[in-house]
C-alpha cells in the first residue's frame, strides 16, 4: 500500500455497467515524509474519504478484495483514512494537530 | 487506474484466438492536469471511446473485470469516458466546454 | 499490452516442468512511434511470431489467458503479430509497406 | 520479493472492513547491499517484524497468501525477518554480528 | 521473464509458515546483452539454480505456477536456467563456451 492525499473527484458518466456506483477520486501520491510527490491515480472509495485526507491505497488484483470493488475493473481502491506514521519513533504525519495543506 | 487519450487503432489479424473480436486502442497517457505525458498503452475498449476522448482505463487482472474482456490475455482494459475532474474544489478538465487538442 | 519487436529466441533447457513446451522469445520494447526503445521482455509465444515482427505482448496474470500458457509460470505472452496502427488519423506503423529494420 | 527496514507503524482507524485487526507498518526499501533505497512501502505484518530489522515483502496478489492477509485489499506483506544474505560467497547483511542502524 | 543472474542466498528463519521449505535466492538484474544491470530480486528456486547462473525468472502471481511455490506468498521465482539467446540471429549469451563472471 501507499500514502496518497485525496485531491478530488472524477465524473465518468459512459462507462462500462460493472463500474456504475463507484465513487472514483483523484490521489496524489504522498511521500514516507507525508510530503506530495510525483504521480497520481484514480481510486475507487471505500471508506468515505474527504478531500485533502492523507489515505491509504492498495493496487492491483488486492484493490477488489472490499466490498464495494468486488468483481469490477478496479485496479486502485482507497481502504483506510491515516491517522497517523511514525519513523524511529518519531511522529511524521498526524491527522489531528497539524492543518493539512489544502495546495495539491 | 489512470488517465489517457485515445490516440488511434491498433489491428493485428494474425492473434491468439482469445483476442478475437476485441478493439483495441492506443492510448497515451495524460497526468493529473489534463497534458498528455510519457508513455502509451495498448487497452481493449469496453465503453465505444472515441479519437481523442480522454479515458479512464485499468492494467492487470482488474483489466478482465468486463464483459467484453472476461478470459481474455488482455492486461488493459478503457472502462470509463471521463466527463471531468476536479482538483482542491477547481475543474481541471472538463470533456465538454473546452475543445479536446486533438495533436496526440 | 504494449508494443515489441522480436529480437530472438531463448533457450533454457533445466527448467521446471510446467514449462516445458513453450516457446521463449526475447522481445525489445517498441514505442508509439514503431521506434525500439528501451527494456525488453521474455514472453512466451502463442501466434507463432517471427524473428523481426512487431507485436503486441501482455503481461502479468492476463499472460496465462493463452491455451499455451494456462496455469503456467509466465509472466508475458506474445498474443498478436501487429499490422498497422495510427495516431490521430496517420498511419504510424504498417507491417508490410514499409520494411521492417532488423537491427534489433 | 525485495529487503526492506521497518521503519514504523502506520495508523488508520476509518477503513474498510477487510482491513480490521492488521498491523501495518512503514518500511524503507533496502538495495542489494543492505543499505537504504528510494522508495518505501505499506505492508501488513505476518511475523511480528520489529523497528530497524530488516524484513522481505512481497507485493501484488501474493501478499494475500498467508493466514493474516488472506481475501484482505493489501498488496504488500511482510513475510520473513532476513538474517543474513550473501553476494558471490561474501556476506553483505547478518542481523547478528553488525548492529543494525537506526537513522531509516 | 526478465534474465537473473543469482548472486547468493538469503536466511530468514523467522517467517510465515507458508514460506517454509523454500529456497530463496538473490538475483541480480541482466539486460538484453547478458550483462549485469541495476535492480535485484529476492526469488524462490524452483530447478536448483546456482551461484553465477543467469536464469529467467517470472514475477508476479505467475510465480506461484509451479510446484514449489503454489499458493505461497512468493512473487518472484527462477522457472529455467538459461542456455543461451541470440539477437537477430547472433548469438549475445551462451551458458557453456564463455565462463561466467563471478563478479556480481
Amino acid at each position: 500500500m501507499l500514502f496518497g492525499r485525496v485531491a478530488g473527484t472524477v465524473v465518468a458518466t459512459k462507462k462500462t455497467s460493472t463500474l456504475e456506483g463507484l465513487k472514483l477520486l483523484l490521489v496524489r501520491n504522498v511521500d514516507a515524509q507525508g510530503r506530495d510527490a510525483a504521480g497520481y491515480v484514480v481510486a475507487a472509495d471505500s471508506v468515505g474519504a474527504g478531500l485533502g485526507e492523507v489515505v491509504l491505497y492498495a493496487t492491483g488484483s488486492s484493490a477488489r478484495q472490499t466490498e464495494v470493488t468486488d468483481k469490477r475493473p478496479v485496479d486502485a481502491v482507497i481502504m483506510g483514512v491515516v491517522d497517523t506514521w511514525d519513523i524511529g519513533g518519531e511522529t511524521v504525519y498526524e491527522k489531528y494537530p497539524s492543518a493539512v495543506t489544502a495546495d495539491v
